[in-house]
């Protein structure tokens, strides 16, 4: 059972979370945050010490919540499934959350990068995991003759992040799945992804 | 010959460019902008309405510029050289400014996409005509033989400019040349670049 202390807490960082997606973490006031969670600033400052306590909180929880999502993309399947599963995860949260507040990690990455050394180091972690994580599973990939061979793997992992995040990026301006499902259609067919089952290489318009 | 004014809104527009691509819009105040331009408010509010105007303006040059940027990197040469010199001097830009700042296009388009609808109506335009211009010489390329042409030269087009961005966010991250050199290079591999006078893909390790 949760106190109404912890509810409090919980909810200031639920609130926090979405400001800092949709306007980001600098242009986000105490203020801000205080009218959405309906705190009072006593109540804030009884929970963390700063704004910069909060988003450093909201980001470790991202943080794992995003190393939960790699397990499940990758979990079970062959190594091909498991990045599309990826690609077609990625895709997918983007589409619930109607293409507002892209990647948190993303946006800090551009925010945080030459100002906020904390941030940026806990950013860092998180794409270095990604890369890492990706590159292991396109390597079995590899082996086992479901994505082309004559690329290192993780110059493959590379161009995938990066790609996902420029189309977040894009499609987020857009407001439109478009840019990032091109984007990950074209890396199918780049890739050389091989299904399993239906060898064939999926259609640059998917 | 430039009046005192027009040099004091020169400067302002010069710092505000650097304090934007580094800080970003929204962590940007009056005040910072004041400082390194070395001026008073009576003469920023003189020249500008508001931040706003300056953001505005400041987006409005750096559009301008890009464009020259990519009449310059298109221009002369065969398609896949122009294909070849935007990548090149992608990095080169973002080398020279010790990948500090990134790239304002992106950085506003994280940042402005849900909040503000004048700003990313500037960023869509820009990256629009990006896609265009450089799906145009693609095409030129395919027909020519030296980019794979069993992808549309949009699809690609897209593909590029979205790991180029995702590049310079992980290059400004880890403020090495490592993310973005290698996601060229492996862009180049990928969509088959052939150069006329010596038919090589180049190496993914560049």
């Amino acid at each position: 059972m949760t106190t109404r202390g912890e509810q409090t807490r919980e909810k200031i960082l639920r609130e926090a979370r979405q400001l800092f997606k949709r306007k980001g973490f600098g242009a986000t006031t105490v203020n801000d945050l205080l009218d959405a969670a309906g705190t009072t600033k006593g109540n804030l400052y009884f929970h963390f010490a700063d704004k910069e306590a909060i988003g450093l909180e909201v980001l470790k929880r991202e943080q794992q919540a995003f190393y939960r999502f790699l397990d499940h993309a990758f979990a079970g399947g062959s190594p091909v499934e498991g990045v599309d599963n990826l690609f077609h995860n990625a895709l997918d949260k983007n589409r619930q959350q109607a293409f507002v507040g892209g990647c948190l990690f993303g946006n800090t990455a551009l925010e945080a990068s030459d100002t906020s050394p904390i941030f940026a180091a806990l950013v860092k972690e998180v794409f270095a995991e990604w890369i890492a994580r990706l590159a292991e599973v396109v390597s079995a990939a590899q082996v086992a003759g479901q994505i082309r061979a004559d690329i290192p793997a993780e110059d493959l992992a590379e161009l995938v992040v990066a790609s996902i995040e420029g189309g977040i990026m894009q499609s987020r301006l857009l407001k439109s799945e478009t840019p990032l499902k091109r984007a990950l259609d074209t890396l199918r067919t780049v890739l050389g992804m091989q299904q399993e089952t239906n060898i064939q290489i999926n259609s640059p318009k998917g």
